[in-house]
């Protein structure tokens, strides 16, 4: 057995079955391992882009890792910008990234980069292979590293002779590291803040946003008057009807310190203190006060659903029952506005569905506004590195046949990675995506507004992606998904609908 | 004058005056001081591999650097690989990278990322500015460091209070550091060597591939019957009828050990000591005799065309005259063969043409086969990161107007910075790009074969980009550029001649 066969035999070991693959020459031994050996679904994205936003969307609907594979160091560059995704959504990832044999990496020839140096920043376990025999054991490590509460991207490069050098031992899953619950003074603290008195703020993230402890943090709320929220953006969080709804902190500086205004207490479940996404000279870079107190309930790491009950048990809080759900089938018709969006997906959205959102500036409203939508998950952009929408859809896809992915598309960031919509098409996922098609970088026109300038033409030009506009329909039908326009809200229901009832991809270009 | 705005002026004062851009929040400051300071041609691009690869382009034609303009650590990870070529090609570029607010950076936002880090290893030069009257000595700096012989990719890394703060200084340009020429003992040891008797093979890279180096290379060839080779992958080789030819080491190691056996002496100008690109059970990773001698006449940064002339006068080698060239016009016609483009190319490739070669596994005759076209310069990916193809041929049609760019573009790799076809829309950029569509990674199955598996389903579909099938007509339309298919040689003459003819770009989707 060789290096490369032992390694696909422990990831299936480790229950890690999908793998998210741009191969190149140096990969060929681990691809031609995993076409001997059963059981490794392989999903080829075109750009590696795609690979590691897919396994990032993937590990958050299927709870468990997928492997990436990637090729040297510019292979995982080009899928940097969605690992650092993966990382502020702390998505367990088994990033794969082949490399020059460990005697030809000396030579420095062309393709040979920095590595490791470029995977460690968005890592939490960064090792390059250097022998057959001890890469199974490697990737045991990588799972369990991977997977360590709260999660993160575990890079394994793997030197091409490892793969090939006869020697390969498969290596047994390791125990899965123990996920720590909160102590109980930070469960007895939590309770003297919230006993209090004080305007309080439960930030909540990670894994309590599901469904089982997002009601805990509403018995806390209603026992205690504590207001709830959520950072920006999420991971994943479990909403709709028949759930419980947490607002998140706004984009907008000022609206959040406005919303904020008066809290004495942050409490943090899982959370990292609230900061606005960007500096703005002479202002606050904190959404709360100054002067108010952080304490902290669990730390990503720990046991969020754990705290939050035993935190509410300690507050004797009563279970409460749901606020009244509104099922509407109202769709919305005229003109393409962001609440008309909002009160069609709300009309429409399937049960279970999958909302990706990276809607940026137009999409303000559709969180608030799909409250009361058929219950889903909805998963975000959650490091700020536009182009994650479209293979975070893809990802998920995989994760969860049965159910319809629904991505929300802003069109500048959707031309990152527009090369999932292939992906989408050769593996018959049903995705439907609406591309919010305002042809400018309008979160940016806001922001260059927000700096005094009067714009002129080398600014606008820099800002505007129309001249010549991009064809959504031609596009999509380019690499193999079909797709229609809509212009105003009575087609775009139409189009949503029929996506929807349909297998496979469609693309609604959606002109906004 | 605010930090930006210095900045701005200092670039304009170093002779940069163009700038590829894909910017962001943090960057707003630096897009108003664009807007208001009249003079630095902005290039926007719909991802930053786009940007950076523009840039590469732009110099490597310009010989002069253009600056880019980047957003935060993600954004520039988006650019590292063909930031990676450019550093393979060695070519001069000002890499500006918008970033957190100094204060803001430690509060760890969510697009906040180790941008310094991700930098550094493509850059002969990294700094982040700290403040804004110090940012305009940074940027004088920075173009010294970038046109520094022989050329690098110079990061300077923005925080965004660094450009709004007032208190900025443009600084003059700082004197070029003098290219340092080759000492008398290196001229006299190659000497020794090429009058041993003893076969030799000199290697060229970098500027010894301009025009007049090159003769000197042949004059030194022609006196002592030394052999002449080039690197595989070269980012810009003069050439055509009127000019002399180099051969270039070939891609595979054992067509290269065949053609290189029996040399005893390498002696390099320019060049590191020639190594396959990946290694291979058992091979020599070097494509010369593992005995030979290696002698260095000139390093990268030292002055090679009079190195050589330096050399070619010490031997007393004569001038020599030009092979006969044949101008042919006969265009192919049939099937679609690496050797029938060839033949068509050389048949109707426009005067001082620039072409940008990323043809992977089918071009392997295009570049032996166009000895006797027009006079051209050559562009190739130098750092085995693929998807700079494009992104080149758009640079290098901003660096020179008036001359006609031909891309000869791999499908698989075009898929990986297909953006750059609507920046070439946007910018009327007189580009004819000729998309090899087969459909596949012939490159890999090609390896997969050298690994000695029998393909099965799953290695053959991480191989296949067909199923479903690209359609570059209609992804080219999508993006606002005109396009046809051709099938046949006949069809692509047709559209090739009336492609170069006309203002603007167009795509060849020519079926393979």
């Amino acid at each position: 057995m060789n290096g490369a066969e032992s390694l696909v035999k422990t990831l299936l070991a480790c229950g890690v079955d999908t793998c998210f693959a741009n191969p190149g020459t140096s990969e060929m031994h681990f691809v031609a391992a995993l076409d001997r050996i059963p059981g490794m679904r392989c999903v080829l994205g075109l750009f590696e882009g795609v690979v590691t936003g897919a396994a990032d969307g993937y590990a958050r609907m299927a709870d468990k890792p997928a492997a990436t594979l990637l090729h040297c160091g510019p292979g995982l560059a080009n899928g940097l910008a969605n690992l650092h995704n993966a990382r502020r959504a702390q998505t367990p990832v088994i990033n794969i990234v082949g490399d020059q044999a460990t005697y030809h990496r000396p030579l420095d020839a062309p393709l040979t980069a920095d590595t490791e140096g470029w995977a460690r920043p968005v890592s939490v376990w960064t090792r390059t292979a250097t022998h057959a025999a001890s890469v199974g054991a490697d990737a045991a490590t990588a799972v369990q590293a991977a997977c360590a509460a709260p999660g993160g991207v575990a890079s394994l490069i793997l030197p091409s002779d490892v793969c090939w050098d006869a020697g390969g031992i498969v290596a047994a899953p390791l125990a899965p590291i123990p996920v720590s619950k909160v102590s109980p003074d930070a469960v007895q603290q939590a309770a003297r803040v919230l006993r209090s008195g004080q305007p309080t703020l439960i930030v909540l993230a990670g894994t309590a946003l599901r469904e089982a402890p997002l009601a805990d943090a509403h018995r806390i709320a209603a026992a205690t008057d504590a207001r709830l929220i959520t950072p920006m953006s999420n991971a994943r969080v479990a909403r709709g009807r028949g759930r419980f709804n947490v607002d998140r902190v706004p984009y907008s500086g000022d609206a959040a310190r406005a919303r904020l205004a008066g809290i004495r207490n942050v409490i943090l479940v899982g959370a990292p203190p609230p900061v606005t996404f960007f500096a703005y000279p002479g202002k606050s870079p904190r959404p709360y006060p100054e002067d108010a107190e952080v304490f902290v309930l669990a730390r990503p790491e720990q046991d969020l659903a754990e705290a939050l009950a035993r935190l509410a048990d300690e507050l004797g809080a009563p279970a409460v029952s749901l606020p009244g759900s509104i099922a509407s089938h109202d769709i919305a018709k005229g003109a393409v506005t962001s609440e008309a969006v909002a009160q069609t997906l709300t009309a429409l959205l399937p049960e279970q569905a999958i909302v990706v959102e990276e809607s940026v500036s137009f999409g303000r409203a559709f969180y608030p506004g799909t409250v009361h939508a058929a219950p889903h998950d909805w998963l975000q952009l959650t490091g700020g590195a536009i182009g994650d929408g479209l293979p975070l859809a893809t990802g998920a896809a995989v994760a969860a046949p049965g159910r319809r992915v629904v991505a929300l598309q802003a069109d500048g960031s959707g031309m990152y990675t527009l090369q999932s919509l292939w992906t989408m098409a050769r593996e018959k996922l049903d995705v439907t995506v609406v591309v919010l098609a305002n042809r400018k970088y309008a979160i940016l026109l806001g922001e260059l507004a927000g700096v005094g300038a009067n714009p002129g033409k080398t600014a606008l030009d820099m800002l505007d992606i129309g001249n010549p506009d991009l064809n959504w329909v031609q596009l999509a039908n380019g690499m193999g998904v079909e797709a229609a326009r809509a212009d105003d809200m009575a087609r775009f229901a139409e189009l949503f609908s029929m996506a929807n009832a349909r297998p496979g991809p469609f693309v609604i270009e959606l002109v906004i």
